[in-house]
């Protein structure tokens, strides 16, 4: 666990190395990795996206690094405020509350925020902490609900008690500062769309299964990813998904699962390889008698991305993915979780996901 | 209170209409609501956009009706069984549902969801219902803390106890659905910002000053201004809003206030007229002495906004707002709310909040 001075102590020793250079009459640098897709690769050990270890320096006598660097220092000395005082803030506030021009110039030191974000993202990638270690906070759309118990600094949350509404997930959701207590759930569904949750959540489907039914509200957000991580590792709980039958449905699933590029430098942390794809499938057609008439043919952009997903090292070698990808571009169409309403607005809940679960009819 | 057993009654009323009309050998046809931009008014009694009173007819011999007709009768017939089985469902779970292709034809009732959500709407206004009463569920994406207690089912979920996630505002919000209880708040504060709201949860500004906090991440959705509503009709609390000083924000504040013309024939139940704008506001700039680097120069969609909000039938007559809209368009600037942590991260909820509300600084 790493604990608020550890954080800080990572923090100033990318200072004091800076000060250092300067004693010493030497020009300060330091190392950042590299971010790019080239430095990025798929890690077959903890079966997660990861970066690579090329580095690069930036100089402060460089007239192309000068303005970075500065900038650089200027957030990891405000991240330093921030943890200090125990506060937390979003990355839009981090950098309103930098802003300021420069003494005796007309100089800002940011002229807007597309500046300062990706500095966070190489401070997070050369500390190797997450974005709410350093007390930045992301946006999150998740809601969560089923047997289990959080402590969130002084209050006690009953998830299991959250009516029809559901806790809203927090940006932070580390150890340090959600501690979960009385899990009872034997697994974690993780569903793509907020209506279908909330009809999980409505027929009271985490009490009668017992597990833990989240939702990001479509792509999810890094916390509910987390959260997951969490629930799959501390407490060795099978984590299932549960998409819509469409590229973007599994994209979402080979994030949840392996991570993506772009946030390849902490993939570690976020990505679960464990979960297992419990639907919707194209062969859940067939499977469930769904008609015809509830499917959407597929668009250029489906196909493309059908292809590219082929070709994901974890796809890839599962004969089930390859089966499930060759059978959407034959079959020409894609479909929603909501389809299956047209077998009555509870079989989603009643026999699809019992039958799914019972014969244990998933992709890996 | 409307019951469910009123909902049922005045759905079956519509169809025991349509039957009467059958059986008397009459051709079917029934009456449903304008909803255009021409039968949209502001109402000055209840200080709310409404809609008017022409009505147009739906016939089911007219080859322009028949399709529409079969759909409003279709939609009507499965909100009944859902509201007589105790289901919500979402408008596109609706949609699929319903969709199947008529016995012996290769004609679909729906061929996309673009069909039966008008359908639903001619419906609410036709009804005088709103669509969650109809047990159709709408996204939400708000979240609230405060010291208060609601009973929802049979959970009792205090929200002073909700840690740093809030509650998640459920799609219903109804009386017979969301019971408010033990409610100790002077008043409510509505944030547009979802990075705002975790400033003031962190900080614990609800406990404080005595306040419900609540956020709809954004332009809130019918649920959070619904809910907002009841806090201020039935327990007569203050509302106060907090947007970002510009366009959009302001925009927002007028929806909460007035309502919109796209849900005006539900307006008298969504929107609040007794809501005051709080913040941000151009002259907050002198007032608290912010910097002028953190201001946003305006776009023209911006501009044209502002003639437009300048001549809404309740900013007309404010002298406050023309002087605002005024001093926006002359200092030719906009700024959001995150601007203010220019003056320190706590400044918004230790100084710029306490100070507004003990001044009594806002506009109508």
């Amino acid at each position: 666990m790493i604990t608020m001075s550890d954080t800080v102590k990572k923090i100033e020793k990318l200072g004091t190395e800076i000060t250092k250079q300067i004693d010493e009459g030497k020009e300060p640098n330091y190392s950042i990795p590299v971010r790019s897709l080239g430095n990025v690769y798929y890690d077959k050990v903890s079966k997660t996206i990861k970066l690579g270890d090329k580095e690069s320096k930036r100089h402060f006598l460089n007239i192309g690094h000068a303005r970075k660097f500065m900038q650089t220092i200027l957030v990891a000395s405000e991240v330093k405020n921030l943890i200090k005082h125990g506060a937390t803030t979003s990355i839009r506030d981090l950098y309103y509350a930098l802003k300021h021009t420069i003494e005796g110039t007309k100089e800002n030191v940011f002229e807007d925020q597309s500046e300062s974000d990706p500095l966070i993202e190489d401070l997070e990638a050369s500390l190797g902490l997450l974005r709410e270690e350093l007390h930045l906070t992301a946006s999150t759309k998740g809601i969560i609900a089923g047997k289990m118990t959080v402590k969130d600094g002084k209050d006690t949350i009953d998830l299991a008690r959250m009516g029809s509404g559901g806790w809203g997930v927090p940006s932070n959701v580390e150890p340090e500062k959600i501690e979960i207590k009385d899990l009872d759930a034997e697994y974690v569904l993780f569903i793509e769309k907020d209506a279908v949750w909330k009809r999980f959540n409505e027929d009271q489907f985490w009490k009668k299964h017992k597990c833990i039914i989240i939702t990001g509200k479509g792509q999810p957000a890094r916390a509910e990813r987390r959260l997951v991580q969490r629930l799959n590792k501390e407490y060795k709980l099978p984590v299932y998904a549960l998409m819509d039958a469409d590229p973007w449905g599994m994209y979402i699933y080979s994030v949840i699962k392996q991570g993506s590029i772009s946030l390849s430098y902490s993939e570690e942390k976020l990505a679960t390889p464990d979960t297992k794809y419990l639907g919707l499938m194209i062969s859940d057609v067939d499977k469930y008698k769904i008609p015809s008439n509830v499917t959407i043919k597929l668009n250029l952009q489906d196909i493309k991305r059908i292809k590219e997903m082929k070709e994901y090292p974890w796809f890839k070698k599962d004969k089930g993915w390859q089966k499930e990808f060759d059978l959407m571009k034959q079959r020409n169409y894609k479909l929603e979780l909501e389809a299956l309403s047209r077998k009555g607005i509870r079989f989603i809940t009643e026999e699809y996901l019992p039958h799914k679960i019972e014969t244990r009819d998933f992709l890996g």
